[in-house]
């Protein structure tokens, strides 16, 4: 993988930038819609492309009990597997231990735990998550991690801090560079200096990427921005960012002001599939009644598949009748809309105007911006 | 709606037809897949022409309930609604009347029932079944028809054959003839002498085209083939038959070779969601264990959009993910399967060879044929 940042903002820390790998180049900031179980829901391949997607996350725990890696390997890896040509980032696997399993049990070795599909006991390392995400062949793969509960108190964090530090270490040792980019995974709670004693450590260790893990898990925005804008100033500046799980759209566009350049959240695709779509004017509920004969698109001015076809009236009826192309149709849009605001953002960033941008961007909202 | 048959087959009743419309032509005998809410299941109108689909059917009962057949009329009609530009035909609304709806009661005016959805109180005629697939604006509609249940006494089935002429004539008065073609239900159960009644009643007022009703309803296959065997002889040689619900691969090869020119059914797309995928060789259970390492797809000589993509053991995945994914690309393949048998069974008889093709198609699976 390479990386270059080839624009940065005189206004703010945005930058814009391009990232290489085997399966493709792309621009940054870049917003990865989730493939959890080798799907992103309710979308093909073709759908992610035409909605202008140019690399998907996929979850490790996941395609680890369901089919398994192995399996997985022996179909030609993740991108035979899906049928998805273009480059892929998988997660180490940690953050769904914590979140979905049942019966963790931490130590330094790494987390047993049952799975949430059956209850089967399975174990997770360092070693063991890089041997996963090296049998799955995703291009970028993530260091194992702890991920501290919210709130957690200061010793708790400090130590989950030291063990991802010892597990990052283990992920590089484990790791053999076979065309694979390995990410750290910053953790740290809402502790400052937490959060800078673990950028340190991982600085020292040198990765090809720095992600911030541990946030959109119930702190305040405030708060969140707060620790994104104090860990990037520690990290190094030629090497790519990404804010795991963020976020809303007004969560990009705040991150990417700080100098993100990496992103992923279920939000476009779970809300899609809740009736909740996107729009330069804000959310709308689909099933929402006064809906019901309104010919218009979702949004006027978007290029989806999904606007450029179907009514505000048709999708209402799909939803309420739960249609299965609802999903599929609402879907689009929403990662239409996601893909379109990156690439808006890239544009401003590169004409000097992302400040202009962002203010319509909150006042097309009807929105105070928060300067 | 003009018909022409233009190929007979020298060796069975088997004929090759064309039948123009507003929305386009399409030649038979052709397979109509089920939108049974304005969309077919799982698929969006672009998968069903890249299948080769050429018209579908959509079902009046539930179009009427929800959304509302004046709904749909002011969104432009059925299809501006859901943006299918092919032809379409509507059903009367009847058969799901008496499947789906609770406390039926039937008078010669029509039938009070309330509604699955909400249990509210409606009232469907002949003249509302009209007036609703009027404001749908199908190509090809239905007469509103008793189908009495399967079995019923001689009695019951006598009545209502005679209740469906009645109706029928009171759907062709409401008829405008506004480019919409209405075909009568010919009604008699098993017994011959009532299907024979039914179809001299409805032939003696004028259709633009014929169906069987009342089968597929429990009764065995030998007796299906033989009412239909005995109807259409007395079904005038130029104008459609169809024949309603029918069916499982098989029972369209048999109902060609009678002569039938017009099928639906939802096996194709409900099978496709159940994992029950059509092939050459027989229905494929795609959840088998036996598939999960398979990278072969479905069909290894199917054209579709789903066998040219991905494999067995991914769609097996998918469905056992319960990824929705999966149920799009089952019935895009389904319906490719459908649409493909009936392409070459227009083919073999005009090219006069459909015995052998009959044969053939048994013998692929494992069968055999029934002379």
């Amino acid at each position: 993988m390479e990386f270059r940042v080839f624009h940065r903002s005189g206004e703010c820390r945005a930058r814009v930038g391009e990232i290489k790998t085997a399966h493709g180049d792309f621009e940054t900031p870049v917003f990865m819609p989730v493939g959890t179980q080798g799907s992103v829901k309710a979308v093909s391949p073709d759908d992610l492309k035409h909605a202008g997607v140019e690399i998907i996350l996929a979850n490790t725990y996941h395609l680890y009990l369901r089919p398994g890696h192995k399996v997985i390997e022996r179909l030609g890896g993740l991108h035979g597997f899906m049928n998805w040509s273009g480059p892929i980032l998988t997660d180490s696997g940690g953050f769904q231990v914590y979140s979905l399993s049942r019966l963790r049990d931490i130590s330094e070795a790494g987390v047993t735990f049952q799975s949430h599909i059956d209850g089967s006991r399975h174990f997770i390392g360092p070693e063991e998550s890089i041997e996963f995400q090296k049998a799955l062949g995703a291009d970028i793969i993530m260091a194992f991690d702890e991920c501290a509960p919210y709130p957690s108190d200061y010793e708790y964090v400090l130590n989950s801090v030291k063990l991802t530090s010892t597990w990052a270490r283990r992920c590089l040792e484990q790791k053999d560079n076979q065309g694979q980019a390995l990410f750290g995974v910053v953790q740290g709670g809402m502790y400052s200096d937490l959060r800078e004693m673990s950028a340190r450590e991982l600085v020292d260790m040198g990765f090809d990427g720095y992600a911030l893990g541990g946030l959109s898990v119930g702190e305040d925005a405030k708060t969140r921005l707060r620790v994104i804008t104090d860990t990037i100033d520690l990290l190094p500046d030629d090497k790519p960012v990404y804010v795991m799980g963020v976020g809303a759209p007004e969560d990009l566009v705040e991150c990417v002001m700080l100098g993100v350049d990496m992103f992923d959240c279920v939000m476009p695709t779970r809300n899609a599939r809740n009736g909740t779509l996107f729009t330069r004017k804000g959310r709308m509920t689909i099933k929402n009644a006064r809906y019901s004969e309104d010919k218009r698109p979702i949004d006027e001015n978007c290029g989806c598949y999904t606007c450029s076809r179907f009514s505000r009236a048709y999708l209402r009826h799909l939803f309420m009748a739960k249609e299965i192309l609802a999903y599929r149709l609402n879907t689009i849009h929403n990662l239409y809309y996601y893909m379109h605001l990156m690439a808006e953002m890239r544009q401003a960033i590169k004409e000097d105007r992302f400040a202009g941008y962002r203010y319509n961007f909150y006042e097309l909202q009807g929105k105070e911006v928060v300067v």
